[in-house]
């Protein structure tokens, strides 16, 4: 039984506390507009899959009580970075699996401000999570201090890249500029303001060489998708509406992760190549078949890290490739046309979801000033350190 | 596509501090066990839930990376006391949709000493849950003061249906000494001390009328369960392992939770009432069906209600019916042969996969001197506040 999208909803992402809204607000906002951007009503959800890092266990519930007190099934996951999309991967297989016809999967985060990896309760993110000692060995390892650890860990592997290919500070702030410009046209983007190459290079240095600008601020927001059957979409006449989860696939780290004792591969490179094969194994499709992707740029670095894993191009020829401009309007692909994480912005349990909500408005052709003309095919690529990558691969 | 628990285990429930281990070592020895019980290498599992509520993000990764790094999807999942069964619900869910033919459901649960409602570190349980600040402000209502919150919350409702329907202290007390006498053949149990009715009513009073006896305790403990397809049961060999879940349902509070104002419907009875009644549904069986059955006895009350809620007994008729003997051995079921939370222990998120491991054990008769002659079907029941009831029917 094939699972279509047929609704989507966020919230505008915010620098937190830029609204006095709990992360229940959130929900309710997201919620609701995906909900009515597909024709559903709350009663008619069978099951509810929710996503987020940093609140105590139930906050699901607590959360999507705001949208009905129906009884329905709910189900909290996590997963680093990847949860929102851990939570599209258990709507999928609901519905795939025949167990559902109609579910909503929603993700959300309200991140204590200047945090992340450090939530408003409990949790605390990768910081945290059991695997950043691993890490924080390797990078000790590698004689690199510890700052703010998930930019240490991929400025490190920025490094790695430029060594090991001659990648350029200007390829990376290349992505940085892309991804701001494309923002411009997002309203639900925190940031929607372009900047030139130049500028981010003269941005403010996190981890050498990743400068404020390449990296995903902390935030708060939501996002919700329903998620239906062939069936449910035929029984309510939402042809219209439908965008196919045609694949789907998560990875979890293998000893690749570790092994080579790089940061390249200790920030996901294999676990997301792994999956991108899967998708592309399972749909028939490869990377030739793609229109829009929005990836994780959680830094510049992992944008071109994750152009070679879903082989956009070679090994080590990223960082060519986005000053080639292949990857944003114009190109062969638009890779993050919402801004992705680093301009939109990424409050963690939302982002997966919020991937998906914009391919589903491109798809549709809804996407407005920063429509990908004619997109037929999205992938969108979501990873969480410690660890869990989602490949997601949609089709009207 | 029917789904089959081919393997359990789990570890001894332990008062916190008692092993010098940490959570992964828990799972690591479950999770051995359960595979070795099946007779399933971990390379053959394709998707593994992970269950806990006081890690952070993650941890789930962490634990059954100590089985394997085979780069399978997992979930990490909560639901406050309900979190194991809700990891199960989903292993379930994905061998009966047929996306996979072999799952790991794993929980697990490092509680800091004393400190039910408080974990190690993130989280903090029910105390913190979203939903706990409407159960105090409800207490409050009632003019009962705030001490640990889950007694108090569970006390009240005791309370109640000895106004209500004349259940006296003995009969309470009746469910901690059945609950006690039972764990003494269980080699799992945290406690395994028979103690007399007028033992548990003289125990220490943590919330009138419920005495230190009749309360689960803080636990460490991990379990473990494999679920697979009726196809992999036949290309394996495993009928003689195979314990069919023959219906599952969870359900979230509705209207029902609140309205009546009563600490009764507070505590989750309409919620476990609506799943025990889809679960026979959807089964065709009732509760003259049943032989064993292991339940949420978090407090003696919550056996008591449970019983109603199951179905066992009429409303306001639970007290008579422990007192009855009938359901302990030689009576008309068997609740909580394994000695219950309140003498196994209560580490939230292996609880509810502990459960099913007993009835596996028993439904296969190898429960050694606890077992329950004869039995052919059993029920799970387990429920967290916040909330969510999961109510599991197995059957050889």
């Amino acid at each position: 039984m094939k699972a279509y999208i047929v609704g989507v909803g966020m919230t505008k992402f915010e620098k937190p506390e830029t609204r006095d809204w709990q992360y229940w607000d959130m929900v309710r906002e997201a919620g609701t507009a995906a909900l009515e951007d597909a024709g559903v009503r709350y009663d008619q959800v069978e099951q509810v899959p929710v996503g987020y890092c940093f609140e105590a266990s139930t906050a699901g519930q607590r959360a999507v009580y705001e949208l009905g007190l129906t009884g329905v099934p709910v189900y909290n996951v996590n997963n680093n970075c990847a949860t929102g999309s851990t939570a599209l991967m258990l709507a999928r297989q609901f519905v795939e699996g025949g167990s559902s016809d109609c579910v909503l999967a929603v993700g959300f985060e309200k991140m204590a401000r200047g945090s992340l990896g450090g939530g408003t309760e409990g949790g605390g993110g990768f910081a945290s999570s059991p695997v950043a000692r691993h890490y924080g060995i390797m990078a000790a390892a590698h004689g690199f201090e510890m700052s703010p650890p998930t930019a240490q860990i991929f400025g490190n592997a920025a490094r790695e890249h430029m060594q090991r290919y001659g990648t350029t500070p200007a390829q990376l702030a290349a992505v940085g500029a892309k991804n701001h410009r494309h923002s411009v046209d997002n309203p639900y983007a925190q940031f929607q303001d372009p900047y030139t190459v130049e500028e981010v290079l003269a941005a403010r240095t996190v981890h050498d060489p990743l400068t404020k600008l390449q990296c995903s601020p902390t935030s708060d927001g939501a996002a919700a998708a329903v998620v239906v059957s062939e069936r449910f979409v035929e029984r309510h006449g939402l042809g219209e509406r439908a965008v196919e989860i045609a694949a789907q696939a998560m990875t979890t780290d293998t000893g690749a992760s570790f092994a080579s004792g790089t940061c390249i591969d200790a920030v996901g490179a294999p676990m997301s190549r792994a999956a991108a094969r899967q998708v592309y194994e399972s749909s028939g499709l490869g990377p030739g078949d793609l229109d829009v992707i929005e990836l994780h740029d959680c830094f510049s670095i992992n944008e071109l890290l994750t152009y070679e894993a879903l082989g956009l191009c070679g090994e080590g020829e990223s960082g060519k490739l986005v000053e080639s401009g292949a990857t944003t309007y114009g190109g062969r692909w638009v890779v993050n046309p919402s801004g992705g994480l680093i301009s939109k912005g990424h409050p963690l349990g939302a982002t997966g979801i919020a991937q998906a909500a914009e391919l589903t408005w491109q798809l549709r052709g809804e996407a407005g000033p920063r429509q990908v003309p004619g997109a037929r095919t999205g992938l969108a690529h979501n990873i969480g350190l410690g660890g869990a990558a989602v490949v997601t691969l949609l089709r009207r």
